[in-house]
């Protein structure tokens, strides 16, 4: 399909979805057929994709259409009626967490998963108050958007949310030494809670990502994130892990991101990666917490745990182990990062170069001396990398560190083509 | 499968999804089977279906089953990428409203849709009172759960939510002639905003389901929903459509509940019965109350309008086309109702049937003179009905009022086994 039809195809999408309505690349992509880690577009152009965090076990993968499909012609139905896949899911799923988060209630969506983990909060503490991180992005939903500090309108407004520092060792804090780093960033969030008491908001829990994905996968000080989890317990908060971008073994080593900073979250929710692209999400918690949110209100999700989402969700776990996908993320991860921190050698406008597993945090900058964002260099960089047929996106306080996230079966071949490709568009910079 | 297995299922769900996760019937059915109008239990029983109107073109359509695998063997992924499924579904369903609702965006819940009509009124007006109908339900997030009158327990805190009495013509109001009922009911309306001028909360905007089912699919007075719209408008506020039971043809002689009173919302959200089961929900709103929602804020949905649910919503559309099932609503529907009237002529305990397409309220009371609730015996009656192998539910402020909404292929074979069962059922009440 050549570039006349795709702006035919824009205009019409501008017309009813309107303008705002956001699209990647300054020539956005026609996209029509995926495998893999492998997209194409109408001109049948190949892409390697290395963000869709979605496509987790790979794009269409045939084991979870399989599974989509057969449960879709035998039953869908909702959850006021017994199934097996929701009881066979929920077991296996939470058996993949602590002992103490025994229960799930499963929803459709990121948005409504961080909903319901802040009904829940704020119903267990009687108290309103909830910290975020600064550059913070949970969903769509309002009370969700109050959490949004990154440019959320309600964020902006809301009184119940106060965002803290990014915890983030390569920047960090002028005047405090990196030693003091956790403690520093751990203070700010113990100074919220108590100004939420004194305001009389209360204070009710933190809801971060432990991987700080979109706040640049940062580097955590060390022990920063239990000290803050530790203040947030001792002020009878409740800390909520947001595991939509660091869950189901993205970082390899772990199935979870909180896993990774040794904390024990109160309630985690869990979406994206779920179903492969199949709308489904989860809230797992505490069996008391849940227990008690049930009888404070009645909840029912007519979508939420239906037996065609477990059917899904089921294969996508079955493709993780089967294909060891988790140890794929370590050992590809560690060569795509041995890659990465080798063009840093090379290429000046490199930073920062973090990592976990598969999921991967270029930082530009202008020096490395003052450390300032080279956010148009990385809207360059994105859409040149685009152009040779590698997708890839930026994320941060200030859009300048390169978001690499690949579907969990990257391979070393596709890790050389994803390192040639960043060289020679970081070259012709 | 027997009993002892359900009560081993049972108690795995309750140890994983908590005990409070409601659940239908005295003794709960095991389902593993749909095909059209009919389920299937674990013990090869079958059952009647007159209640599900998420499968709206009947369970398991292979029609839709069919786009489902097909397009998710092919492409899942996000509307950041251009793609034809969204931009042709969008089109073809906002064509089905006045020309003014011309822009639609895509998520995945009604919850959903709620959360963004009520986040769309709010930017709009710049205040934030809404106004819902006393008794009703909306969904499960936050915002949302400030309108469920019925039994959300953020409904009995929030002051930014007034409740109107029911516009209920079978009970009317003490001392007000049926005549003047729709002027006395929307005189509600009026009062409640300006009660909210008064408070400084400031008016928003009016959110009901125009079939009011939940508050027992009444009869509204004649012109009631037009006053109160007139009143809404004079205002400055939003009137906003639910059309998540309403909707896609379940009136028969409309594609949309508010088609049948005569009124134009300003924003229409859509949900349930879209994919027939996948997750998939929808805000149809007018273009510049769209386009200065997106400039506001971002808005992005990573689910929704993805290729696939695109897919399952056009095969919906088709479906309900080429099968001809509003027309066969009409015709059912009239069918059904005329039997209906025929039972509350021999069965005393039928105080009112009210009837919408193939959407079907049956009230039971005391007696016809107070007109009081005949609750425990509606609960009586769908568990014996259960047993007969006919689905139904209940509905209402008290519960009284038996709620008939088969999936649209339903048959006047099926019609006459709901009415002879339930003619049974009462007779043995």
């Amino acid at each position: 399909m050549d570039s006349m039809d795709n702006r035919e195809l824009l205009e019409r999408r501008h017309k009813v979805l309107g303008t705002h309505s956001p699209l990647f690349y300054e020539q956005p992509l026609h996209l029509v057929r995926g495998e893999g880690v492998w997209l194409w577009d109408a001109d049948g152009k190949r892409y390697l994709d290395v963000y869709n965090n979605v496509a987790h076990v790979g794009h269409c993968h045939p084991r979870v259409v399989e599974a989509l499909a057969a449960q879709a012609s035998t039953l869908n139905t909702h959850t006021r009626y017994l199934h097996e896949n929701i009881v066979n899911y929920a077991e296996r799923l939470t058996a993949k967490f602590d002992d103490s988060l025994s229960m799930a209630m499963l929803v459709c969506t990121g948005s409504e998963a961080n909903e319901q983990a802040l009904r829940m909060a704020r119903q267990h503490t009687g108290k309103q108050g909830i910290i975020v991180s600064a550059c913070a992005y949970h969903g769509n939903t309002e009370a969700v958007s109050e959490l949004g500090t990154a440019f959320m309108p309600e964020a902006a407004t809301s009184k119940r949310v106060k965002a803290v520092p990014v915890p983030d060792s390569y920047h960090g804090v002028a005047g405090v030494a990196q030693d003091d780093l956790a403690d520093a960033y751990a203070n700010s969030v113990k100074g919220a809670i108590d100004a939420f008491e004194e305001e009389g908001i209360g204070f009710a829990g933190m809801l971060v990502c432990p991987l700080f994905a979109n706040e640049g996968l940062v580097t955590l000080p060390p022990d920063y994130l239990r000290k803050a989890v530790g203040h947030v317990h001792a002020a009878g908060g409740l800390f909520i892990a947001d595991e939509v971008q660091a869950g189901f073994g993205r970082s390899g080593k772990h199935w979870w991101g909180h896993q990774f900073e040794n904390v024990l979250p109160d309630i985690v929710t869990l979406g994206k990666p779920m179903g492969n692209g199949h709308p489904m999400a989860a809230v797992i918690a505490r069996a008391d917490l849940v227990e008690a949110f049930g009888e404070w209100g009645m909840y029912f999700n007519t979508f939420g745990g239906n037996p065609v989402s477990c059917a899904v969700g089921m294969a996508v776990l079955d493709v993780l182990e089967q294909e060891q996908l988790l140890d794929n993320a370590v050992q590809v991860g560690a060569f795509v990062a041995g890659g990465l921190r080798a063009l840093q050698q090379r290429h000046d406008i490199i930073g920062d170069v973090r990592d976990k597993g598969l999921f991967f945090a270029v930082e530009l900058v202008e020096d490395h001396g003052r450390r300032a964002p080279a956010t148009a260099a990385a809207g360059r960089l994105i859409n040149a990398m685009c152009q040779r047929g590698v997708l890839i996106s930026r994320i941060g306080p200030h859009d300048n560190v390169l978001k690499l996230r690949p579907p969990m079966p990257f391979s070393k071949a596709n890790a050389e083509q994803l390192l040639d490709t960043l060289d020679t568009c970081l070259a012709q910079l």
